[in-house]
C-alpha cells in the first residue's frame, strides 16, 4: 500500500509500506509489521522502478496524489486499487504549491485541494511529536480553539492572572466561562472548561484570541472551594501540570513541550526566520491566489487594536463586528459600568456614563488607527445589565465600599435584573430604548474617536450597528440618537465623519420584517448565533444535554452553532435578503458571529451574494480560503 | 347630553343629564351638577317630546344607540352632534337583542354589535357596587384574570391551601408563581402577583381556571421572611384581607362584598334563577346566533375532567391542548415524577415511569369521560425536567428521606439540570428523543384510558401532539414510538382506538419547515406562546422591563403575548399554512396558547383558514363570539 506523494508533510516522495507473502489485509490489520516502500528498491529493483513508473502515470492521469494498493505476483505488479490519497493541512498546501509548479494543475484548482475546515491545523501551535507519543491522555472534551497549550491549572482568573504575572505558564480550568473571567483567558495559555460546547463563551473567546481551548470536558469535576480538579481518579491541584489539544480535544496530565506555527510568527510577528520557510511561503502564494478571484470579502470579530492588527495581517478588509461590552469589563471602567446600572436617575447614570465615554473613545480610537482606513462595524451594547453586576456577596461588599451604595440596593438591582431567560431578555437595543443616554454615550465616543482619528490622517469609518432589532421602530429610535450625536460631534470638532448606520438581523422578526427594516438601514449583519438560537429555539449554552444524541440520532448532521442551519436559519436570511434588497437594492450584507469562519457557511454566503463575512482573527485565513473556494466552484460551474 | 339607552345597564331609556343657563363643557367639566334629563319632562313637556322624537329618528336612521349633545335656546331644540355611544358589555348585550327584536338590526350585526373583548366583563363576579365606592385603592397592576376577589392573604401555597381548608377565603399574594404554587392558586380567590405580565404563569393558569388575578403589581413589597407585604406604606400580615379587581388591576385594602354572574351560575352550575334572567336569557341568544354563523371551531385548553365540562358548557367542540405536565404536580405523582427523574437507569426510570402510568391513566379516562365523544388534543411532557425538582435543602432533604437517594445526588442532578435560559433547552420533544421511555408511558397511558373509555360507550379521540419540533425526524422518532405502543394496547385490549398524532409548530423551524413535518404530522397545533417568544426574541416572563416602555414609545401597539404579533409571528404561521398544505392538503390546524382567546387573534386565525382555536376555558365564549363576528365579516364583505 502506498501514497504517490508524502500524505503527513505533502513531501514529493513516494510513501508506503508492503509486506513479503502477504495480502493487503494483513498491512491494514497490523499483524505484521510491514517495511517501508523504499526498501523494495533493494529487493525487487525492476518492480520497484515500475512501480515508479505507475506512480507517475497515476497523478498525470488523476491529476492529484493516489492512496494505491498493489501487489507483486511471481515478479509481476498488479495495481489493485487506487483513490485521492487523504492528508494532513501541510501535505494539502505543499502539494497544491507542487502540483501547480509541475504544471499538472491550475492555481484555481490549487485553491480548492485546500480542505479549508483544515487550515487552521497549520495556524495552530503544535506538541512536539515524540513528546505526544510518551503523554497520557486522561480526558476528553470538544476541540475548541485548536493546537496546542500546557501549563499549570489555575481554576480562578484572579489567581490565573497573578501567576501569568510570575511568569507561569497558565492553564485556567473552570466549570465554565463569563466575561467576568476574560482577564484571566488572556492570561491563560489555554481553556479547559467541564462544560459548554464549542460555540460557549469560552470558545468563541478563545477563537477570537487564537487560545487553545478544550471545552466540555464532563469527566473533569472541578471543587472550586478545595481548588482541585479530578480527573480520571487523578487530583490535580493547583499549580499542577495540565496539557490540552484544542485540535482533537484531549487533555493531558502533565507538561508537553509546543511550539508556534511558522505562519503565525511569519505574519503576526514578522519572524524573518519564519517567513523564509516554504510553509510560509506556501501559505503566502495560496492567499494571493485567494485575492486574484474571491468575490466575498473578509472581515473580522475584533475588541481590540491588537486583535485587529493580526486579523489584517490575516488579510481581513475590516471589522464587521465589534462588541463594545468585552471593554466594560477591563480595569476601572468595570466600576463606572456598575455605577451606570445602579444609577436611580437620569443625571447619575449620565454622571457614570460621562466617566465610561474616554474609555470608549480611547478604545474607538485604537480600533480606528489599527485599521488603517478599513470600515469597522462596532456594535452597541448588547448583553443584560445583570452580566456586569457582581453576584457574589464578597464583590457586592467590596463594590459597596467602593461606590458607597449600600449592599442591600446591590442586592436589589442584581435581583431585579435577574432574567428567566436572558437570552430572550432585556438586552440588545432594548437597553438603548429604555436608556438612550447609553446609545447618546456610545455614538459620541465613535465620532470623537473618529473625529480624532481622521486629524491624524486614519480615515475612520464607523459602521454602527444596532443590535436584536425585530421592530422597525426601534432600528427608526435608535438612529435618529446616533444622527443626533453626529451632527452635534461634527459641529464641535468642525469636521466630517463618513459613517453609516444599520443592523443586526439575529432575531426572526427581524429577518421576516427586513423590508420594513430596510428602509431605515443602511446595512444588515446577520448575527447567524442568535438567529440559531431563536430560529432552532435552541440554547447554545444548554444544548450539550440534547445536541450530543441529536447528532447520534441524525436529527442534525452538524453542530447548528458550527454551521449554518441551511434549511431553517438559511431560509430565514433568504428571506431577509430578498426583502431586505426589495426595498434597498444597494444594502450593504454581511455575516458576524462564529459561522463566519465556518468553511460551509461562508459559501451558503457566497451564494447568498452577501458583501462580507465576519469571524474571529485567527479564522480569517480559513473564510478567506472557502470564499476563494466557493467563487472557483461558480466559474468551474459556469465554464460547464 | 344624553343617551338615546342607558349605556350601563342597556335599558331602554332616555339617559342623560342637563344642565340649565350653561354650555355643553359646562357639563363636562363638572363645575356645576347637572340634572337628570328626565326632569326636562315637567320644565320643558314640550321642548322633552320633541327630543324623545328626535331619539327615535336618531336610532332608526343609524340603527344604533346614540350619544347626542342638544342645547334649548328660548324654547328651541338644537341637536349639536351625535355619535355611537360607548356601552359597557351588559349594555352592548342587551341593545343587540332588543333591537334584533325591534327590528333595526338583523342578527348578524347583533353578533357584531358584542365587543368580543369586553364579553368576559359579562362571566366576572363583581364587586357590590354600593361597597366598591367606598373602598380605597391602594396599589395597581396589570388585569390578568377578570373579576373581582377579597379575601384574606396569604404568601404560600401551603398555608393558602390550609386556610382555604380551614374555610377561609383566601387570596394567594406572591413575587411571582411557579407550577409549585398551583394547589395554593387553586384554593385561593384570587391571585396578586408583583412580578410578570399578562402572560405570566399567574395570569395563565388564573385565566385557564378562571381566577381573579392582579399580577405585576410592582408596589407591592412582599417579604416571604416576615410574611409581609407592605403596599402604599400599609403593611399587611397573613390572614388581613384585601380585594383585587382582575378586571381594572386595582387593589383594595380590606374585604368587599362578591357575587358570581348569572351567566357562569347557569351555565356551570345549572342553576335554575339564573338561567331565568334576562341576562342569561340574552346570553344564551348570542351564542346560539354565533353557532348558527361560525367557521372555526372553538376548544379549550384543559389539564382535568372538571376545566374540561365547563369548557363544555361554554359550548367548546372538544379539547384543544392538554397539558400532561400539571398533572405531574398533584399529591404523591411528584415524587414519582422526581424518583424518574433522579433515576442512573433505564431500569430505574422505568420503574418510576410504572409508578406514574395509573396516574396519568386514570387523568385521560377522565378527561374523555368528561369529552362525551369530543376529540382531545394531548401534549406529551413538555417543561425542562429541573422544574420539576426541589431546590430549596429543607426539600431536597425531605425528598432524600422519602427516595431514599442521597441529598447531594439530588443537588448534583439539580446542578447538572441548571439551565441558562430553560426556554431554549432540553424541554419539548428532546426529552423524548433522550428519553424514549417517557414518551412510551405517556402514550401508553393514553391508549389504555382511551380503550377503557370506549369499552363505557365514550368514544375517545385522542389526538397525539409532539412538542417543540423543529425538524422532521424529530417527529418521525417520536411518532413511531407511539405508533408501537397503539398497536400494542390495541392488541393487548382487542380493540380499536381512532387516534391522529401531530405536532406543535411553536419554534421558526418548524414553521420553516412546515412542508417536511407535514409529511408526518396529521395536525399542526401553533403554540403561539414559545412562537412569539423565538419569533421575537422576547421572553415573556421577562419582558417586564421594556415592554411598558415599548408600548408607550409606540414600537408594539399591543402586548404580543395577548394578541397575536400578526406580522411577524402571523407571517411565520402563513408560511407553516401553506407549506403544510402543499404536502399534506387535509391537514388539520388550530392554535392553542393564550392567544385563541384573544379576540383579534381569532379573527386572524379565520384569515388563515384554520380549523379551531383553543383557548382556556373561561375564554371559550369570548373566542366564540370573536369566531362569529369574523365569519358575518366575511359574509358582508362577500354581499358587497
Amino acid at each position: 500500500m502506498a501514497f504517490t506523494r508524502n500524505p503527513a508533510n505533502g513531501a514529493n516522495e513516494f510513501y508506503g509500506e508492503f509486506l513479503i507473502n502477504a495480502q493487503g489485509e494483513d498491512v491494514v490489520a497490523g499483524v505484521r509489521t510491514p517495511e517501508p516502500v523504499l526498501k523494495l528498491k533493494d529487493q525487487m529493483p525492476k518492480t520497484y522502478a515500475e512501480l515508479l513508473k505507475v506512480r507517475q502515470i497515476l497523478e498525470k492521469h488523476f491529476k492529484d496524489v493516489q492512496d494505491v494498493e498493489f501487489t507483486i505476483q511471481e515478479g509481476k505488479l498488479f495495481m489493485l486499487q487506487t483513490r485521492n490519497g487523504k492528508r494532513t493541512a501541510a501535505a494539502a498546501l505543499k502539494f497544491s504549491i507542487d502540483m501547480v509548479k509541475e504544471k499538472l494543475i491550475n492555481w484555481q484548482t490549487a485553491i480548492l485541494r485546500n480542505p479549508a475546515d483544515q487550515l487552521e491545523q497549520l495556524l495552530a501551535p503544535i506538541f512536539d511529536p515524540a513528546e505526544i507519543k510518551k503523554a497520557k491522555v486522561i480526558a476528553t472534551g470538544l476541540p475548541a480553539g485548536p493546537g496546542a497549550a500546557t501549563g499549570k491549572v489555575y481554576f480562578n482568573a484572579d489567581r490565573a492572572v497573578q501567576a501569568a504575572g510570575r511568569n507561569e505558564k497558565v492553564l485556567l480550568v473552570r466549570v465554565e466561562t463569563s466575561p467576568e473571567d476574560l482577564r484571566g483567558m488572556i492570561a491563560a495559555e489555554g481553556i479547559l472548561t467541564a462544560r459548554g460546547g464549542v460555540s460557549s463563551h469560552a470558545a468563541l473567546v478563545a477563537r477570537q484570541m487564537g487560545k487553545v481551548c478544550v471545552c466540555g470536558a464532563s469527566s473533569v469535576h472541578i471543587d472550586y472551594e478545595a481548588k482541585t480538579a479530578t480527573i480520571a481518579g487523578q487530583v490535580f491541584k493547583e499549580g499542577d501540570h495540565l496539557s490540552i489539544d484544542g485540535t482533537s480535544g484531549t487533555v493531558y496530565a502533565g507538561q508537553i513541550k509546543t511550539a508556534p506555527s511558522e505562519i503565525i510568527s511569519g505574519l503576526l510577528n514578522g519572524d524573518k526566520t519564519a517567513q523564509s520557510t516554504e510553509k510560509f511561503r506556501s501559505y503566502a502564494q495560496l492567499m494571493k491566489w485567494c485575492a486574484k478571484v474571491t468575490k466575498l470579502q473578509v472581515r473580522t470579530n475584533a475588541d481590540t487594536p491588537e486583535q485587529t492588527a493580526n486579523a489584517i495581517a490575516f488579510g481581513a478588509t475590516g471589522i464587521g463586528l465589534t462588541r463594545t461590552e468585552h471593554m466594560f469589563f477591563e480595569g476601572d471602567r468595570i466600576d463606572a459600568m456598575r455605577e451606570m446600572i445602579l444609577a436611580d436617575s437620569l443625571e447619575a447614570r449620565q454622571t457614570a456614563l460621562g466617566k465610561l465615554l474616554p474609555y470608549q473613545r480611547a478604545d474607538f480610537h485604537g480600533i480606528f488607527k489599527a485599521l488603517k482606513g478599513f470600515p469597522a462595524t462596532i456594535r452597541f451594547l448588547d448583553p443584560p445589565l445583570h452580566e456586569f453586576l457582581p453576584h457574589s456577596s464578597e464583590q457586592q461588599t467590596d463594590l459597596s465600599r467602593k461606590l458607597g451604595i449600600s449592599v442591600e440596593k446591590i442586592m436589589g438591582r442584581v435581583h431585579e435584573l435577574h432574567e428567566f431567560n436572558p437570552m430572550l431578555g432585556f438586552r440588545g437595543c432594548r437597553l438603548g430604548i429604555r436608556y438612550p443616554e447609553i446609545t447618546a454615550m456610545q455614538a459620541r465616543a465613535i465620532f470623537e474617536a473618529a473625529a480624532d482619528a481622521n486629524k491624524q490622517g486614519y480615515k475612520a469609518k464607523p459602521e454602527i450597528m444596532i443590535p436584536l432589532v425585530g421592530f422597525k421602530k426601534e432600528l427608526d429610535l435608535q438612529v435618529a440618537i446616533v444622527h443626533d450625536v453626529a451632527k452635534a460631534v461634527m459641529a464641535e470638532r468642525n469636521t466630517k465623519v463618513a459613517y453609516s448606520v444599520g443592523t443586526m438581523i439575529e432575531i426572526p422578526r427581524g429577518a421576516l420584517t427586513a423590508d420594513e427594516i430596510a428602509e431605515t438601514a443602511e446595512f444588515f449583519s446577520f448575527g447567524t448565533n442568535d438567529l440559531t438560537q431563536t430560529c432552532l429555539g435552541m440554547s447554545r449554552d444548554d444544548s450539550g444535554s440534547f445536541l450530543p444524541p441529536y447528532q447520534e440520532a441524525e436529527i442534525v448532521t452538524k453542530n447548528p452553532f458550527a454551521s449554518i442551519d441551511q434549511t431553517g436559519v438559511g431560509q430565514l436570511m433568504k428571506i431577509a435578503v430578498a426583502k431586505g434588497r426589495s426595498k434597498n437594492p444597494g444594502i450593504k450584507l454581511g455575516i458576524c458571529g462564529e459561522h463566519g469562519g465556518d468553511p460551509d457557511s461562508v459559501k451558503f454566503c457566497h451564494r447568498l451574494g452577501l458583501t462580507y463575512v465576519s469571524c474571529s482573527p485567527y479564522r480569517v485565513p480559513v473564510a478567506r480560503l472557502a470564499a476563494a473556494q466557493a467563487a472557483v466552484t461558480d466559474l468551474k460551474a459556469a465554464r460547464k
